[in-house]
């Protein structure tokens, strides 16, 4: 069996990956001290060292004005290429090899395979092209590409959630430093994205409407409200966990950033873009992870609302989160809107 | 008023304090670097250095060959004690100035006060008598300091539950690196052990019996197996999501730690010190967390029984598992368990 294991804890509706095809023995903490690899180190995501990882499953190529989009065949690694979708080395998640073995999870039992897919997002062939920086045509291919591979995996009978995010920084998990994002498909919805799905049923239910399109029409007007284009609003959530976190969500009610028009994709970029650049600049371009919450369920379409979650790494989660679930969070939302507003204002508007 | 808010997100049953009392900048991140304090600091924990916290509400002190149990009174600090509980300078949760202000939370409304206590267990007067290296006397003072303080806050009316941990180093959180431990007092049961006492409800009603006394039963003849003495058992739980992770469980069904003999309170700090001196040899001194799990309310005595867990800080949660509620574990239970149990041989037994 080619399968990492999913575990399910024996209480918690809590599901992990355990990570049997890359276990690593205890001692590796030891030896192996921290370090992101720097540019001056052989990246295996710079144009020239595509030998370095698998082939490409989706690449954007530049030929004369038009965008090609293909994958790398037989082997041979294209070059050029202005986005480059890979298969992660270490997979979480791996696809099946015959159609028995994409077994359903189950709940019960506390044990399934690991089944689905786990790919790396090459944004740019320049290294640093980070997004609160990035040039906004790089962006738009940045977010088509999440778009691509969204729809490529959501296809598959086996996968039921597709988790587009990024690590920036070291201390939020980034090994590499080259920009980029990375796709898991699973065979389950979520813990928490599930509870969240819960939560917008009943409240659909009760009211007849989104709540987050409730959320978005109070949070627009609240004192966290961040920033504003034609068709997103950026806000700190009323509960925020991190500090400086922000939410990025569309005004129409959509469940996936599929029923995108190419418009919103592009004012979606610009937020990104503004949002993220002002973090930057706020806070010294801070460690960050970012993610998708979305539905692809036809039933969800109604109550959910797809959105993007973006947590800086300013503290560090200890025994109290960890045991209880509970969060101490010493940035009122409040005050993060506030100054990112206010540093906004010195940004380019989007 | 002067307490912290407690908020609770849009759609998860998940709650923050919003800790305005101590609110930060957000360009305080961007200034200070992340630095614990050393020895040669002014340490606040240290003998001599007591006028620089608040009076100790439990204090330790040998008298002769007799422990006496007091306070600090009347702003007067004592010194030469053993054991000294303070109250933290930058409380999550505050006591209530008055009955009327120890509300209920609202879960409804979303928002409540944080109404509780928040305390500091200085665990000995040696600033480096972490519980791997501790005097095994000095280690059951401070497991007799956790009960204390979990027998006095829990039957404080507005306290619903008491969540005692530790964290290790740095990484894990630990600003100070004097050896100490934290006491929080909450005005509701915790997301994660409420997730815990609800399911093992369920179990007792459909089996007849504690589900933690079955995993004991189960995980005590296999794999994950590490270490055993007349009243503990320590394994490496079937669905971990920290790399080396390890739970203590009392042979005992017990509710909570207050029911623990003085023998079977020796025999935990045995355990304590037996488990994290061989995770501090095998990984070389790891940061981690801890924290008890436990039920106070009568009812759940039943069905619930505390257990201890121990976080080893191995890995950077990053994007996928802070969106998502799904983790990836790089080392099997099976082999954090193997590892232990060889590295534990050498040592000397419990």
């Amino acid at each position: 069996m080619d399968f990492n294991e999913l575990r399910k804890d024996y209480l918690l509706d809590r599901w992990v990956v355990i990570a049997t095809k890359r276990a690593r023995r205890p001692t590796d903490f030891a030896i192996k001290e921290k370090k992101q690899q720097s540019k001056t180190d052989t990246c295996p995501m710079c144009p020239g060292n595509e030998h370095m990882t698998p082939p490409a499953v989706l690449l954007y190529l530049k030929k004369g004005k038009a965008l090609q989009k293909t994958r790398d065949r037989n082997g041979v690694r294209s070059r050029e290429w202005l986005i480059r979708v890979i298969p992660n080395l270490y997979p979480a998640f791996t696809p099946p090899s015959s159609k028995t073995e994409a077994r359903r999870i189950g709940r019960s039992v506390g044990l399934a395979n690991a089944v689905g897919h786990h790919e790396v997002i090459v944004e740019s062939p320049c290294h640093d092209e980070h997004p609160a920086g990035a040039g906004s045509q790089q962006l738009l291919y940045v977010v088509n590409a999440y778009l691509d591979r969204l729809r490529a995996l959501s296809r598959k009978p086996y996968v039921k959630y597709v988790s587009i995010f990024r690590n920036h920084g070291l201390e939020a998990g980034a090994s590499l430093s080259h920009a980029h994002s990375q796709v898991i498909a699973t065979p389950f919805i979520p813990k928490t994205v599930e509870e969240e799905m819960k939560a917008s049923k009943r409240h659909f239910e009760k009211k007849g409407r989104c709540v987050f399109c409730d959320i978005l029409a109070k949070e627009s007007k609240s004192p966290r409200f961040i920033v504003q284009n034609s068709d997103f609003v950026a806000f700190a959530p009323y509960a925020s966990v991190n500090p400086m976190e922000f939410w990025v969500v569309p005004k129409k009610h959509q469940a996936t950033m599929l029923e995108m028009s190419l418009i919103e994709a592009k004012a979606f970029a610009r937020m990104l873009k503004t949002c993220l650049s002002g973090l930057k600049q706020l806070v010294n371009d801070p460690p960050y992870n970012y993610g998708f919450h979305l539905a692809l369920d036809r039933k969800a379409r109604k109550y959910y609302h797809w959105h993007l979650e973006v947590y800086p790494k300013l503290t560090t989660w200890a025994g109290f989160e960890k045991s209880t679930g509970v969060y101490i969070n010493t940035v009122t939302p409040e005050t993060a809107a506030e100054t990112l507003r206010a540093k906004l204002k010195n940004c380019p508007k989007s």
